[in-house]
């Protein structure tokens, strides 16, 4: 409803699959179960939700897919592979979130809006394409492929050869109007999934590019267009720690803006993990002035609230 | 906007790819554009527009996929396979038809809402599969997977045999709410996809379903449950002929519900083709006292208006 205060909450990769499981179908939606509870409990603690979510092991599906058969099927691009996990994923976080307020008496108020994220044609992204996807290749092959695709490929430290793609920075989102409409009539909205579809504006209007949005800036964006109250990313560990991983390792609890860009810059967050976590939590604070929070998807309410996970403040 | 007249427009499969042609992304954004114009002409002369899609290439491209790469990728459902290519479908649309609105200077009024669509788990439908899904299969693999899988198997006249499964009735459209909402709010809403992705209601709530909904018949259902004003099926033939493909072969240009139901109820119109279209035409001309018209996408603004195509009347 109009006057409550808004929430945008990123979901990681662990809302649909545990790390390192394997894509069943029943595995997506237990864990997509779980996932909803939290989401319809923050609805029902009083704010409006905006939900967006990453696709990482979705989206990889559909490039093996894709490569694996390009012999009988031509291969789609990468803007129209995301959109599908848009399709997928949306659908089963709206059906199980759907079903979490229907038996809270809520109403099934939800709705997945399919989400293009406009990006720079200029961005230096596309001259270094910088993040891995699609399936591993042999040295050779992957040569081969560069030849015939005129795809990147780069070592991927985990073994093998993969493709990799730009990953340029977000700008806007280009549903806005319609994922604002739809939180004011107090619809739970799924949204940018992926990071949002990567387009660019050409002379003829939107075009899809062969890209990669980081979902936690894209949900930045989101957040800021919005004027959001609160900015919330979940994810698998408990908050941001300083010296993660090395013993000594310590959960930061809060900490203001400054420190948190100095610790970015410092080389404290890993790229890939907490590194666009931090930097899409300062993104958000530095242009709203209002929180942002890190936190583990099972604290959900906590973490909104501010009880748990990591408090980014101005 | 408010006060519009809302037409419910149901494109065919030859509004993504022409008949047997190859699902190179290029020539779906190709013909999309021509869909799109067609959409934003009826826009544009002064309608509210929900347009509903067919995704017969689409869905059987991701079963090709699922099925060739199976031992390595654990399959996703059908309910799944539809979702995404609601994903990849919609974003098509959306992303034309804001092309061409902006074009115009109507602004990027435009969006795609992820749609369920409840069918009854006691249709008789599931326990007579009809509809062909996916790859050709010699007797043998088909003998085969029906083992391994439970899936039924059927002789298809175009030769080989395919699996076949349920498709029931719809029985109501899940997202209505959001769908009139956007519609409501001038948007030109893009939904059913597919014929929507299939559940049912379960103790538990809403559940996917192994089944193929009728795109015409889901697209009446929605027309009806909007209260549109006109439903339209946009298709490659001009219109609904009697002895279709015969000598002396004769395009109707309009039609009373209680004639359209009987040149049904003779056979004049083969399912799989034109049957679904007049009987979801019946259906909405019935329930409405409304006019249903069907017609080619090409002809889409004179086909609207009634000038063009075949009107089925009360």
């Amino acid at each position: 409803m109009p006057g409550k205060p808004l929430v945008v909450i990123a979901l990681g990769g662990n809302a649909f699959l545990p790390k390192g499981a394997v894509a069943f179908p029943h595995e997506q939606w237990r864990r997509v179960r779980i996932a909803a509870k939290t989401i319809v409990d923050v609805y029902s603690s009083g704010y409006n939700v905006a939900v967006t979510h990453g696709n990482g092991p979705q989206v990889g599906i559909i490039l093996e897919w894709m490569e694996g058969l390009r012999h009988r099927i031509p291969p789609q691009t990468l803007d129209i592979a995301n959109a599908m996990t848009q399709g997928w994923l949306g659908y089963m976080l709206q059906q199980a979130i759907g079903n979490a307020m229907e038996e809270r008496g809520l109403g099934r108020r939800v709705a997945t809006i399919v989400t293009q994220v406009v990006v720079s044609s200029g961005d230096p992204a596309f001259k270094h394409p910088t993040k891995f996807v699609g399936p591993y290749y042999s040295r050779e092959e992957a040569e081969k492929l560069s030849k015939n695709r005129g795809w990147v490929f780069a070592e991927d430290p985990r073994g093998g050869w993969r493709r990799v793609v730009p990953s340029p920075r977000p700008h806007r989102v280009v549903e806005l109007d319609v994922i604002r409409d739809l939180l004011e009539k107090g619809y739970i909205t799924i949204c940018v999934g992926g990071g949002g579809i990567p387009v660019t504006e050409a002379d003829h209007g939107l075009e899809g590019v062969e890209a990669v949005i980081d979902k936690d800036l894209a949900s930045a964006v989101l957040a800021i267009g919005l004027g959001a109250d609160r900015f919330v990313i979940l994810t698998d560990v408990e908050g941001v720690y300083i010296d993660y991983g090395k013993p000594g390792q310590r959960l930061l609890r809060e900490m203001r803006v400054g420190e948190a860009r100095r610790l970015l810059e410092e080389g404290q967050f890993p790229p890939g993990s907490m590194g666009p976590k931090v930097e899409a939590a300062i993104m958000f604070v530095e242009k709203t002035e209002r929180l942002a929070i890190i936190g583990r998807l099972e604290d959900g309410v906590d973490v909104v609230r501010g009880v748990k996970g990591t408090i980014i403040k101005p």
